[in-house]
């Protein structure tokens, strides 16, 4: 094989399926990037058994060929080359020449027959929206994913296509996030649950830009993100997804409107005084003056009053405090609505149009 | 005590003094920062019994007093208040309220009374350069220091008056620093060895502006950085510290001249093939068509060719790649003068004036 690419876009190319490389694994071969120039494009591929990134490359192909390179050093190798024509070659013995001016590597390969393809992928059903979009709803959701395995359905995110509405739902137990999104088509209703981790290496691919498309195919068992010259093809998680639509009740008894940026503020100030022994709520105390935020702990108290609208019954609630700072930083919205319901029951933080809702479990404290 | 300063003025005392709180300790009044506003200004200290600094803060005293403040609480209170004026007021059982628009911080202080204070130190030998050049000779010689106590005198540096020459050297028994500068006015001559980590944090500190001046006091057992609204006080490393004359020979077999910049992004490249278990020198291999660079390890092999321009033998020899890139990382000139004497014996970075030297001693390798 002998291949001439330019180190900016051996660069791009590279850290897009990164991105599928195992840290660890018992499968050496995974830890490699394949390099398959066997046809008439050069394409990089890699694969850790869930997810799978397949990006061309831009280049030249003087001799085809196909070789596994170890994705550590062939990555360090790239970034640190000058910025000019990359020259790829390598021997029936698997050994690889790296050059660039006057810089030469030679490190050895593994065959390309070792390696473990993407798996092939009907592509029917797909929805296309905007790279932009789609990176928004991760952001907006993917933080109340369950971080670890003890219930595995909650380490992934719905997608639900119904009614031309796409849904992302992720949730751990203490929270449920929720982001709806029209689609501009008219698409068959769908539901799988994807990855959460899937989705966070996608987000970082994804070039955010309005303008940009991506298309995503829906199997039974795998989900295809394409975009760019890039496609990346994960499993999906089996089973049925948790039933929420019977804790989203539209019921409550006090609503009020505040501003964002002064709640999350005053949340991030109140949490110094946390202390990762004795993890104290976060006590809201609404009445018609205003809502008073306050925290008690064994490093000292802390209260700040915050404006606030409200309508309805005075309330005084506790919260986990990082609960509430994770769904405010990812809210737009300068001003935002909460509605509660009582000191035991969930608060929500949505608009109006439900485009977004948080529900946050209260905690108990000691008033 | 009450005082009002803004949080910026506070922001900025609190992280000087900040660079003198220990990380741990068995005495914990040593967590805290002094506050004392017992006389007509307020003044932020700390102190790890090595260390010490003290700083000015601007600021309205409206009752006098003394306080001594958790620093890491404290300084994470005063980092997320809103940028405004800050009211410090505290009670006779040591409670200190923070207030700074609508939010109020409770935490408990300690008595002041309780605090080490810097030691009184008679400031007579001084010398005075600007904040510039004193942060770069620091960053110029501090990465050779050794990292830990083995040898206590290794992990200072010394700071050595001469004929009105300020000369500091760091060793580590693998390679020396040595950078020298002129002083304006005349001094007594001095030789004194300063602690590393009194030089990294005072470098944290320091402007680095030219115009900036900073004034060192030189006592037996001290050293006293003064300057802007700060005293730093430092305890000296006791004891003589290494002759290194003997090993400062000007003769060489070799010397060749060589672009930094491409000598740097050559050993950086080469430096991805060393593996952490089996530590390859980068061999140069210089001859009258230029320098060859290789590394030869279990992850690969790396040669680049680079120009130089060379007066005297030919010769080949072994380096560790780290040592060589500390140097040149802090070199400014475009082009640096490398003198040589044989494979076995150190190499000599250094400029005509002399205001730089750096020696590095070769490893072996097998040609």
């Amino acid at each position: 094989m002998k291949i001439i690419c330019s180190k900016s876009n051996l660069q791009k190319s590279v850290n897009i399926v990164m991105k599928a490389v195992p840290s660890k694994t018992t499968m050496p071969i995974l830890e490699c990037i394949l390099i398959d120039a066997s046809a008439n494009e050069i394409k990089f591929t890699s694969n850790d058994m869930e997810l799978g990134i397949e990006t061309k490359v831009e280049g030249d192909i003087l001799e085809k060929g196909i070789i596994a390179l170890d994705a550590k050093i062939f990555s360090e190798i790239v970034r640190k080359l000058p910025d000019n024509e990359v020259t790829i070659t390598t021997d029936d013995k698997l050994q690889a020449v790296i050059t660039c001016e006057k810089a030469k590597f030679n490190i050895s390969g593994k065959s390309g027959d070792d390696f473990s393809y993407l798996p092939f992928v009907e592509k029917n059903d797909s929805i296309t929206i905007s790279q932009f979009t789609l990176k928004e709803i991760i952001r907006q959701t993917i933080f109340s994913i369950a971080p670890n395995d003890t219930n595995r359905m909650m380490t992934g995110e719905l997608f639900e296509i119904n009614n031309n509405i796409l849904k992302v739902v992720s949730l751990d137990g203490h929270r449920i996030s929720i982001r709806k999104i029209e689609l501009k088509n008219s698409y068959l209703d769908k539901k799988v649950v994807v990855p959460g981790k899937t989705l966070i290496e996608v987000s970082k691919i994804l070039s955010g830009e309005t303008q940009d498309e991506v298309s995503l195919f829906f199997t039974d068992n795998h989900i295809v993100f394409e975009f760019d010259n890039t496609v990346v093809v994960s499993r999906l998680i089996e089973g049925e997804y948790f039933r929420i639509d019977q804790m989203l009740s539209s019921d409550y008894e006090t609503k009020i409107q505040i501003n964002k940026k002064e709640l999350l503020n005053c949340i991030d100030r109140a949490i110094l005084l946390v202390n990762e022994s004795d993890k104290k709520p976060i006590i809201m105390n609404i009445d018609d003056q205003g809502m008073e935020l306050k925290i008690h702990s064994t490093i000292g108290s802390m209260n700040e009053e915050i404006d606030i609208s409200k309508e309805g019954r005075d309330i005084m609630i506790g919260f986990n405090p990082k609960f509430l700072m994770d769904a405010l930083r990812v809210i737009d919205d300068e001003i935002i609505t909460i509605y509660l319901v009582n000191s035991k029951a969930p608060c929500f933080i949505r608009d109006d149009a439900q485009t977004y809702i948080y529900l946050i479990l209260p905690v108990n404290f000691m008033a």
